[in-house]
């Protein structure tokens, strides 16, 4: 282990989840909602903290009311019981799952019932980038136990709190990005010509491990003479030459939160139009990461970005220059044409320029900050300008 | 490296993937579905053989059209073109994602019309375990777009498929499930006294990549003086002393295809109640590995366990005593009472007995098998009936 930055406190304290909280009750006053309904795991942990890989397993749904006034309560299979017992929720209401026949479903309606009243309005996330973790046919059910409760969408709602970060939160990503920037660094000495993609993917997450992450939950990336076209496949059994440009792209993981960014290579001396690339890459991210403060816009920056690499408007396949981050791998906002989101301190960002330079090769660079009244912090240690040759 | 077992080919035959569309298609036409439309994971993967983890991000939605005759159509986010374009998928269309004023709504009613016709019924996943990955909002849009078509839950019909495994599919998770007994194998050298669970969990993940793993997605466990209590927390800070019980229960994934299996370990000479429990969820492996035949059920199998662990027909808190496996840490079926499923030539199990020997003190035991037409052929590596000491 060669650990070397000071690990932040796991968990959060109390007065986080009482702030979140309060601040959620603040806005679904607002909203006039009597109760939110919570079914997918970043939202179910931004209220309790309950943290585990259990979710992985598609069985059982868990669910988290928030009431407009007092505690959440967790309405979760009993399995979840002590581990939800370690966080500061209190009332945890539990049935014995799996239970395909009523999988929670007659626990949770009387427990809205008895939160949001008989008329209350119920918040549900409905909108973009949101999903419903619950079956279809067991949601149905919950509505016709409901009917004189209106649903309405609390997805802005949710996103509006989720994406300003705590300084608590920005400790655990900066950890992961730090961890994963000595990863990188170190890839010159770990990867060599001759090794498959594969074998790279596998040196660089022992590397991660290492270096301090708990899970190297994402790697995406590949290799291709004079530049790589895909970069979202599983790693090849292609073998590394000279010539190459490799990517790799890693989601580290610590303590329940993600960085995400990537570093390029050359194996042995880059191409010019592979080495002037990644220069402008580097440019265009400079662009952005000088009017990232608060007050400039998502689409400000993508229009920024592009501009810095000589392109239109245009979002290329990828569709956007960079998005939020946090406890997901990808969050609101996007860094596109459509997203008017105004950057505000605490925002965690990815700066993600990326175009195809020649057919078939693309080039993307990406970097994590956090967005400050002065000057944006970076998480991850800035990239060369000039692409590191192995 | 230490890979001892030789690596079975990675991805599929085609003639895989026109066998899976074939079956689909039969069960198809006796529920009359002009087209089933999938948006989970699994499910697009099971009819293409697209395999990325770019599903973390939650950004945009991927759907895979299967009509009633004639290859799936897969609707997907321009980012995925590349990458869809490696499997056998022809009809591929794209739309710039993402884009949330219009996330593929309208190019999948478009194409549903296309397939289904005005009035043709379409399958969508509703039961038991599933969920909709798509936002509400635009399954609702969806839904308006398509007012003359009925809307058929497809859940037991994708169940009945998946719920057989190919060879092809077995040779996956057999090789995860040799690479993670090797690992278990090396705990006792690989851990010891003084190490915190945390260090051991990021010891074990080093030793399953190095056993040839692709990723350690799930790994759970923890110990305790004289045995363990919650299952799935993350690991803590607390370190292993003598007379502790240790549990690893880890979902390693090989191309794709997980295992899940645990291994218990005490650390000095167990206690005798600790012992004893280790031989009771053995000897009830055991009686269920003696059962696993075609023709048995899954509530047999469950009520099997329990007896011979001298249980009542109690399920516990975990629910159930072992579930299905294969592309998802858990799978359709489950060993409980209410499951009566019966057991066929190619399913893949977990038989996991567990109990509570003494209050907050549970044992849990797991192994993997593929149900045969004669004996049912083990995974993992059969653990040993004592509890093995470090």
């Amino acid at each position: 282990m060669t650990t070397s930055f000071s690990e932040p406190e796991r968990g959060f304290r109390v007065a986080e989840f009482e702030a979140r909280l309060s601040k959620a009750q603040v806005l679904m006053a607002k909203q006039n909602l009597a109760a939110m309904v919570l079914t997918t795991e970043p939202e179910v942990r931004y209220f309790s903290g309950f943290l585990t890989q259990f979710w992985q397993s598609p069985t059982r749904p868990w669910f988290m009311v928030v009431p407009s006034s007092g505690k959440p309560i967790a309405v979760i299979p009993e399995i979840g019981r002590a581990c939800m017992a370690n966080t500061w929720i209190e009332d945890i209401r539990t049935w014995d799952a799996p239970n395909p026949q009523n999988e929670g479903v007659t626990l949770l309606a009387e427990t809205l019932k008895e939160v949001a009243g008989k008329q209350g309005i119920i918040g549900i996330m409905k909108g973009a980038e949101s999903h419903l973790r619950m079956p279809l046919d067991d949601y149905e059910k919950l509505l016709s136990s409901l009917p004189h409760n209106p649903i309405e969408d609390c997805n802005e709602l949710i996103r509006s709190l989720r994406v300003i970060k705590s300084e608590a939160e920005i400790d655990k990503i900066r950890y992961a990005a730090q961890a994963a920037s000595r990863a990188f660094l170190r890839v010159p000495e770990i990867v060599s010509t001759g090794m498959s993609d594969r074998e790279v993917f596998q040196a660089f997450k022992h590397e991660c491990l290492n270096q301090g992450v708990d899970d190297v939950s994402y790697l995406v990336g590949g290799s291709g003479q004079g530049g790589y076209g895909d970069i979202i496949s599983p790693p090849s059994t292609r073998k590394l030459q000279s010539g190459d440009v490799l990517i790799l792209d890693t989601g580290c993981i610590w303590d329940g939160y993600f960085c995400d960014f990537d570093r390029n290579y050359s194996i042995g001396t880059p191409s010019k139009e592979a080495a002037k690339a990644h220069r402008i890459i580097w440019d265009s991210t400079q662009a952005a990461l000088e009017l990232s403060k608060p007050g400039t816009t998502c689409a400000e920056l993508f229009k920024t970005m592009n501009k810095a690499m000589g392109l239109g408007d245009d979002a290329g396949s990828v569709g956007r220059l960079g998005h939020g981050l946090g406890m997901q791998l990808t969050e609101h906002p996007s860094h596109a044409a459509f997203d008017q989101t105004v950057l505000q301190e605490g925002m965690v960002l990815t700066l993600e320029p990326g175009y195809e330079f020649a057919p078939g090769k693309m080039m993307v660079h990406e970097e994590n900050i956090v967005v400050r009244n002065a000057e944006p912090e970076l998480l991850s240690d800035r990239a060369n300008r000039e692409i590191v040759i192995i």
